[in-house]
Parts: C-alpha cells; sequence; structure tokens
C-alpha cells in the first residue's frame, strides 16, 4: 500500500490556541472579512475572541454575517465582491462546515473575478487566492484540512463540490472549547458526518497507507466521543475533544480517499427534505457497513476494532440516527438520473450503480422502511 | 494530547512514482541543478531516470554530483552557486539524507547571496527558496519530509542543524526501487536513524497526538523491515518498501517532535570518529529505552508494541549495532562543553544533563565498555 501524502494546512489545536498563534493571522494582512454562519460563530464565542484579537492586533475587520447551512454559491459571490470592497487581505471564516467551505471559495473567487463562478468548477481562475484562516465551531466536517468545498448551486438545487489544491486553507485552529454551545442536534449530525468521512474512506477500496492510519485514529477518538452524545447529558470538554480531533481526522482521511454512496446519497435527503448534513449520510451506512461485510470483511473489521467494537458502533448508531423521511416509489424512481454514474461509487467495497443506489434509497426511505 | 500539525511536502510513493509525476516537477522551471551525493544516486539508478526525464520533458539539467556525508556548508554554497550560475529555477536533490539536507538549503541560499550562510543559520535570508524536488535512495533520514537540514560548519567541523518552515522540500519521491543497491553497511545505519527517529520522538515528553500516532506507524514498519537486515541475505522489495516508508513516517514524527539526546551524543561519534550517523545515534539508544523505562514506563511499552515487541526490538539492536569507538577518560571528558545545555535534553524523559550525558559516553564507549 503506497504512502502519498499531501496536507499543506497548518493546524493549531487546543484550548486558547487563537490567541496563542494570533501573529501568524496577523501577519497575513490589515484588513481581513471574517465570514459567519447565522449563530455558532457568535454563540461559541469564537466571533468575539476573533474581533477582539483582531483589535489587539491591528487588524480591520468586517464581518460578513449571513451563511446559512448548504450555503448558495451566490451567496460566497457577494462576500468575495464584499472582500474586495474592504479590501481585505485575508478571508477568516469561524463557524460550522458550511461557512468553512464558503470561506475558501470567496477567498478564491475574491482574488479573481468573483463573478466567474463557472471559472472556479473549472478551476481555471488564474490568481491564487487570498490566504483563509479557518475556526471549526462544530466537529464534524474536517473542512479545516481539506481541498474541498461543497455548495449550492442556485439554478439547480443540487449540492456541487469542486476540489482544488489551491482551496486548502492557511491556518485552521481547533479548540474545542468552541464547540461547547454546539445544539444537541447539531452536535449529533456532526459526528455523524465525521463517522461516515472515517468510514467511507477506510472501506474505499482505494484507501490507501496514511489515510488508513488517520482513518483508525478518528474512529478511535469518535469511538470515545459519541457515547457521550448518547445520553442526557451534554458531552463533557474530553468528549468534546475527542469528537473535535475525530473530526480532524476524518477530514484528512478523506482528503485523500474522497466519499463513497452515502454522501451523494445524502446530498438528496438535504436538498429535498432538509434533512441535516451528518444525519442524512449516515442513515445510508449501515447499508455501506453490510456491503463492506460482503466485500471486504478484514478491512471492516479493522474498522469495528478502532471504534471499541461493532457492537459499539451499532449502540451508537442505533441511538443517533434517525430518519423520517418516506418516498413513494415514484419518488424514488425520480432521483435515477441523479443517481447514476456518481464518482463515489468507485470508492464503494464491490462497485456500486444507480441500480443498487435505489434500491438502498427504497430500503431506507420507503414506504415500507422501519420507522 | 492536542493535534498540531504543518508538514506542507507533497509526497509521492511507490514504484514507477517518479516517472508517472514527472509533469509536476518540470512545471516548475526549464532548467534545474541535480545536486547527488558519490555513488548513491547513480548507483540507484535515480538520476538516470531522472535525467531521461529531464530530458523527455525538455527540461535542461545540470549534474552537480560531490555532496559527501556529512557535508560542509561551504559545499553547499558552492553548489548554489551553481544554481546561480546555470540560472536554475529549481534544486533536484537525489541521495541519502546528507544529499537531501544539502539540497534544501541550496535552494534557498541560491534564492539569495550564497555566500551568505550567516543569514541562513539565522533564518534571515529575506528571499524565499527556490522550489526542491527531493528523491531519497536511503530509507533513514526522513529529510523528504522535515524541515530540518544538518550541515557540518567548516570551521568547528561540527554539525550543526537549521530548522525553518521555508526548508520543506515542494515534492518528495518515495521510490523503494531506488534503495535496492543501497550497501549492506548504508542500510542498517539508515534503518537506524529511522528508529532513532521514531523511538527519541515518541519517547519525548513533548510528543503530542499525531507523532504518536505516526511513530507507531514507523515502528510498525521498521518491525516488519529491520528483520530483514539481520540476516546474511539483502532485504526483499517488501522489507525495502517496509523500511523506505518507515523512514518516512519516523521523518514526520521528529518534524514535529524533534530528537532527543542520542542524536547531538551521535554526532560527536560521526565527527570524531566517522561513525556513520544512524549507527552513531543507534549505539546511545539502549541508554534512552532504559532512561524510558525508569521515567514513562507506558510509553515505552507502547513503543515494544508497535515495533513487534520489546524482543524483537532487543534482537534487531543485538543484531545491528556495533560500535568499535573506545575513549579514554580524558577524552570523554574533553566533550563536557560540547555535552552542555544541549537542546534535546529536554526532549529525554525525565530530562538530561552533561554529567548524564558524560556517564552515558562512559558506559558506551568508555574504556571498560563491553566489546
Amino acid at each position: 500500500m503506497d504512502l502519498n501524502f499531501y496536507m499543506p494546512v497548518r493546524v493549531f489545536s487546543g484550548t486558547g490556541c487563537l490567541s496563542a498563534q494570533f501573529d501568524k493571522v496577523a501577519a497575513l494582512g490589515r484588513r481581513c472579512l471574517i465570514v459567519t454562519g447565522q449563530h455558532g460563530a457568535r454563540e461559541s464565542g469564537a466571533l468575539d475572541a476573533a474581533l477582539q484579537l483582531c483589535r489587539q492586533y491591528k487588524v480591520e475587520a468586517t464581518v460578513y454575517p449571513d451563511i446559512p447551512a448548504n450555503p448558495l454559491l451566490s451567496r460566497c459571490v457577494t462576500a468575495a465582491q464584499a472582500v474586495q470592497t474592504v479590501r481585505a487581505q485575508f478571508v477568516f471564516g469561524i463557524g460550522g462546515g458550511s461557512v468553512l467551505d464558503a470561506a475558501k471559495v470567496i477567498a478564491w473567487l475574491a482574488a479573481n473575478r468573483p463573478e466567474d463562478t463557472d471559472g472556479l468548477y473549472a478551476r481555471t481562475l488564474r490568481c491564487a487566492p487570498l490566504p483563509c484562516v479557518l475556526v471549526g465551531t462544530t466537529a464534524g466536517t474536517g473542512s479545516e484540512v481539506t481541498a474541498v468545498s461543497v455548495l449550492t448551486v442556485d439554478a439547480t438545487g443540487r449540492k456541487k463540490s469542486v476540489t482544488d489544491p489551491r482551496l486548502y486553507a492557511r491556518y485552521a485552529f481547533a479548540d474545542a472549547a468552541y464547540t461547547a454551545s454546539l445544539p444537541r442536534e447539531q452536535a449529533v449530525s456532526t459526528a455523524l458526518d465525521a463517522l461516515c468521512h472515517a468510514a467511507e474512506g477506510m472501506l474505499s477500496p482505494l484507501c490507501e497507507e496514511a489515510p488508513m492510519l488517520f482513518a483508525e485514529k478518528a474512529l478511535s477518538l469518535l469511538g470515545h466521543g459519541m457515547p457521550a452524545l448518547c445520553g442526557p447529558e451534554p458531552p463533557d470538554a474530553a468528549a468534546r475533544q475527542a469528537l473535535l480531533y475525530g473530526s480532524i481526522w476524518a477530514g484528512l482521511v478523506i482528503n485523500q480517499t474522497g466519499t463513497a454512496f452515502p454522501h451523494p446519497m445524502g446530498y438528496i435527503l438535504t436538498e429535498q427534505y432538509g434533512v441535516p448534513h451528518g444525519m442524512a449520510s449516515a442513515v445510508f451506512l449501515p447499508a455501506l457497513l453490510r456491503r463492506a461485510g460482503a466485500f471486504t470483511p478484514m478491512r471492516l473489521m479493522r474498522l469495528y476494532r478502532a471504534f471499541g467494537g461493532g457492537d459499539a458502533l451499532a449502540d451508537v448508531l442505533e441511538a443517533l440516527v434517525r430518519c423520517d423521511v418516506r418516498m413513494t416509489p415514484e419518488q424514488i424512481e425520480a432521483q435515477r438520473e441523479r443517481l447514476t454514474g456518481c464518482k463515489h461509487y468507485a470508492r464503494t467495497p464491490g462497485g456500486f450503480d444507480e441500480r443498487l443506489a435505489l434500491q438502498t434509497l427504497y430500503e431506507v426511505c420507503g414506504p415500507e422502511a422501519e420507522r
């Protein structure tokens, strides 16, 4: 198994890491655009901390506070125009996966013609992106360490990813203090996202030496942290740190492997039924595990062992995964074109195709699915 | 334990990786200086492969073939002047750790005033280095993935390291085919170097989450590969790959942790007695393991387990580590100044000081040491 690796983001972690390393951020320029979502950045305390540090280091910060979940591409264009208007020299994303994905794209569009979204997806934008700094306030996406952004294309309403080495952030900060205010539903969904990243990547026939190691580490941390989401109490600091670092290791996994069929299938539930992204992928995870049991059983055993046992994983999925979406056979059949020819199928053990995808959708969301 | 990480080199591995990815190298410029040692690059076939690829991709290559083991800083200055003379746009290091360390420095000096070695060590060189591409032909140094170069300062004859993020290479290629021609003595010494990197880093009180994981991976690979160096037959392709990838994981370890006392103590044996670098460090490894047993026994158990057991490690050290250097008490005492205040002591379990270093030197190389 080969050892290929590329991940140039400089990751800082631990309590107070943002303030301890802010001199590096301040060295990026005297003006920045801070991109946030509607709640997380503020409630987590991360936005206040960042603004105070900007004042202290005399960095002029403009806040663009309006990136929703599953952000529209047009919103990134507007934000990139704002970068140009305030002549920001770097982009500072504070929030969950949607915000971080958007910040990476905004930094690239802003260095070019912000309206050139075709150039973005064709990866033909000529100028290198502005430096981008990321502070995650959820523990799921792993966007801090990937070269991917997933945005919603306005015209189609569909999620579409763009992958390019130029999308890597300059610095990423992982401080579990900023995930303490995460509402339970979001904590669960984002943890499930991280779990899917680790599992989908590790079970991919194309998984190499480095992502395999990272996946085992991610699963081990998630195996420690996720049980804390199953009880009535909010997770303690140790569990939150395990979940956050687990999500970053899982990000390192998909950064090399990409994701398997649960991700594109989940997009359907998110776009059409509003299911949060991590939950939407996780409802298809049991189907992936069954497929791995048939086609790559040894790999599946490694996965179970890393998490702390197959029973432990089953307990966590049983406690956390809920899907109330019910689709008619006609609604399922209507997804056929969408589910044809996904690149994710090559990363699925035993391969995959639209027939199997539709069958899986029927089993999970069909009229006869268990409630 | 925190999760800090930065290693921006793009690593390619596997049989034929250089030719498969040479378009990326060729994109760095139309002229390059290839830096090699006196034998390895040629005998391994890596130099011929690189020259042929340069011809194919119309990159004009000038070979600077004269970097010896433990290279003098002045040699790097000369090579950097050669870079300027031929107007090379990138530096291409092919060889063992000495060559790779030199190439990284040459690329930086060449972008500045090559004679400014004070600026190099003060890390005040103003211009960013030329891109640097590395092909390792030994499996020990890990220089491919570190921001460190160790050179011999002409005036003192002493090895001195310089660490700076600007020393990271752009691309590194790890193809175990290029280690097949390695003479046995070098294969042993370089493998011991990698083993020391993994062990010294993992046992450091400052070892964090990522380097701990990398060290366990490195030790597991070395535990598979090193027994193949103990018998009369040369190691097979699988063992060579395990040794090469193990050395790279171990490089990722020291890239974050640095090394402990065996390294600076080994420098003495290299500088004054000509002991190859890896062997010179490894003769002090048992002393480090004993110290770990006293101060951090659980960590030591993890190390043993990762390698495949304490007995397996003892067998390998017994079979491979030889030191014929014998020093008089006066010769040992003469090292006192050299061994005072090393930064490596903070990375040693239980701490360390010159008194303990001199005592260790006496035990290993003194007149009463076992032969």
